[in-house]
């Protein structure tokens, strides 16, 4: 296997921020839009119990999954019984040493973090724009989700190979913190939060005196503390004893 | 019918023009990959003739239509002969006077400028990352189109609300040349493609001195120009031709 290229990995994920920034503002030009997310009430016919963002979210995953997107290790599913490839999609090598990626699949919480997110970037009440607000809610959904997971996977092997013998004992030991404190470096933390903030006061700039709703940069960088960096490093927690199970 | 609500209308315009220039800076991360809009060779399975770019643009129509996407007038299918919607879409009452929104559907000449666009704003070459082009190329055509198709509707049916009895002798005149240039705003325009090429420049502030790929401002102010507003305008034309043989 090729070894990670870390100038590459970084450049990948802070480019990934561009991408869940600006979904997040195309989705905050709804409402809250509540009832899209109430199961039995997406009104979308043979679906009685979904709602129509769970519809949406599945409908998607099975184009994407025709297309092959989850072939690509940092593109994990939310669905389960997703239907096969039918084209061959081309991989590059990668150095990442677990067989099966969906061991390492954190969708779950990505989904219900998410949620909770919606009521905080977007202005509250009804448009009645259900349609429109899930078709956005996906498209951001998948865009964090592959954030998480690129991080997850990508980062904590090139972090083992930096260190094996370390990991190793760690790993061994079975110690979750102590392998939480060895993943976690803050200064790298506190400038992605800072980063992040400052790049949604830019991607808003362009919108100042219009009519866009503006995203709260507190909001995303809170979003990116509470959830997307924890889950990237419980990702790679998983990563790292799914590495040793399987090597 | 409610009366056209110009402010609502000249924000929406303008709030689309985020989402247009984000989706084109979203494809350009991926290379021109050519290859992904030669006819048969999408690599899909059961698709011999299409290209994968027109197999992924008819997938998600297909899907776009079960969610009720084209009963919104602005939202014009690129394809024909897509399923119906499966779910009652709520349309706010709308100011438009035809009757079959098709009759002003420019889809064919968006796809042949959009597919001459991404030489410009690409690097040139082949990264093999045709399934994320594609898909990225139809939510950047989806947004172009929904720009064009709404100033199209709404904007004419503005100008002939503010001038009934010009209009009326125009149409039936039947002289093309003296309806549009009536309905051009040669200051308007300007401001337009002022303001897009700003805002390219804005969004891609954040990620100088990174890896992300950038595009010149010029072209995307150039496909404004050259594209957008002609097609615009066409749609302005084929609206109120049609207005006249509806009412």
């Amino acid at each position: 296997m090729s070894a990670p290229d870390l100038e590459k990995i970084a450049a990948d994920l802070e480019s990934l921020e561009e991408t869940i920034i600006a979904r997040l503002i195309d989705r905050a030009q709804f409402r809250c839009n509540r009832q899209a997310y109430l199961p039995g009430r997406s009104g979308f016919e043979g679906e009685a119990t979904a709602s129509l963002f769970e519809v949406r979210l599945r409908y998607q995953e099975e184009m994407d999954a025709r297309f092959g997107r989850f072939c690509a290790p940092e593109e994990r599913p939310f669905n389960r019984c997703l239907p096969p490839a039918r084209r061959r999609v081309h991989l590059p090598e990668n150095c990442l040493e677990i067989d099966n990626y969906d061991r390492v699949n954190l969708t779950d919480p990505i989904r219900s973090s998410y949620l909770e997110l919606v009521a905080r970037i977007c202005a509250p009440g009804d448009d009645a724009q259900y349609g429109s607000s899930v078709e956005h809610d996906v498209y951001a959904i998948q865009a964090i989700s592959r954030r998480i997971h690129y991080g997850a996977l990508y980062v904590a092997e090139s972090k083992y190979r930096a260190d094996p013998e370390t990991f190793k004992d760690l790993l061994a030991a079975g110690d979750r913190e102590r392998l939480l404190a060895r993943l976690t470096r803050t200064e790298v933390e506190a400038r992605i939060l800072d980063r992040v903030a400052r790049k949604v006061e830019t991607l808003q700039a362009s919108a100042v005196g219009n009519s866009r709703h503006r995203i709260d940069p507190t909001v995303v960088r809170d979003y990116y503390a509470d959830w997307v960096i924890p889950l990237t490093k419980e990702g790679q927690v998983r990563y790292l004893r799914r590495r040793l199970a399987d090597r």
